[in-house]
């Protein structure tokens, strides 16, 4: 319903999933923080300035958007975004946490598989006017957010 | 857990869910679209310039935010915004969806009850650069998208 991905997409996030890693997806094996049989969580590949280490939670199956998302994926991701959003404030550690999910291309999804955005925030940061000016991090930028989210997920 | 509310704090959104009309909370009884034993879906009281008419979700219960929420609101929360997005995209119309929903004071979180906003979007719009700058409408302002999401979840 309402889907944007062009024919023959080749989903970044249906790689990422799979644990392929290769320049059409940005998600290396070292990013995922989660994964079970029906969902899949890591650090965002594009850093926001203030506010880096965001958790990205995906349904392992393809579904474009949340108009599409069946119960069994949007009840366990909503579980995984309270888990990932109590190891984000208490690990980084963060001052609040926003849950961020935008459908198609005028709402500023750019990846056209679901993925709920779980992001640390921090206290006078200027979050919503940064939040589209991101820039693409390194693996190894990444690596100490997705050590400490990891850590706190499988202690919690 | 990480919660902000002042002792004695009178809780708007409690308020809301009971039908109380009042001073102390925004929420009229015409702004509700949807109500079950667990969750209350309403239009929110603050418009954003450009994409009004947003729907809130909230918990019966109260809880200020994510962290404390149990599962079966969180659930529920997520199965009525799917509901919420469908009929916002389909009968305002919108170009798209964008859910967010914020935790704490430094995350721009107002009223302390946990909410989740579905915001419709549109082609163009400065919604992140719109998003703080929010003006309150008057119940008549609400009542035509009330209306809309209202006729369309009571038929989905």
């Amino acid at each position: 319903m309402y889907n944007h991905s062009p024919n023959g997409y080749t989903c970044p996030i249906c790689l990422g999933v799979k644990g392929v890693e290769s320049n059409e997806t940005l998600i290396c094996k070292s990013d995922i923080v989660f994964k079970d049989d029906l969902v899949t969580a890591f650090i965002g590949s594009f850093f926001i300035e203030g506010n880096h280490g965001s958790v990205i939670i995906v349904p392992n199956e393809h579904f474009e958007n949340i108009y599409d998302l069946p119960n069994k994926y949007a009840h366990r991701i909503a579980e995984i975004a309270q888990k990932a959003a109590r190891a984000v404030r208490k690990t980084y550690p963060s001052d609040g946490i926003t849950i961020l999910q935008n459908n198609e291309s005028d709402a500023n999804q750019h990846a056209f598989h679901y993925h709920l955005h779980v992001f640390p925030r921090y206290k006078s940061d200027r979050f919503f006017e940064q939040l589209l000016k991101t820039q693409k991090s390194t693996p190894e930028e990444r690596q100490q957010y997705a050590d400490k989210v990891k850590k706190e997920l499988s202690t919690a």
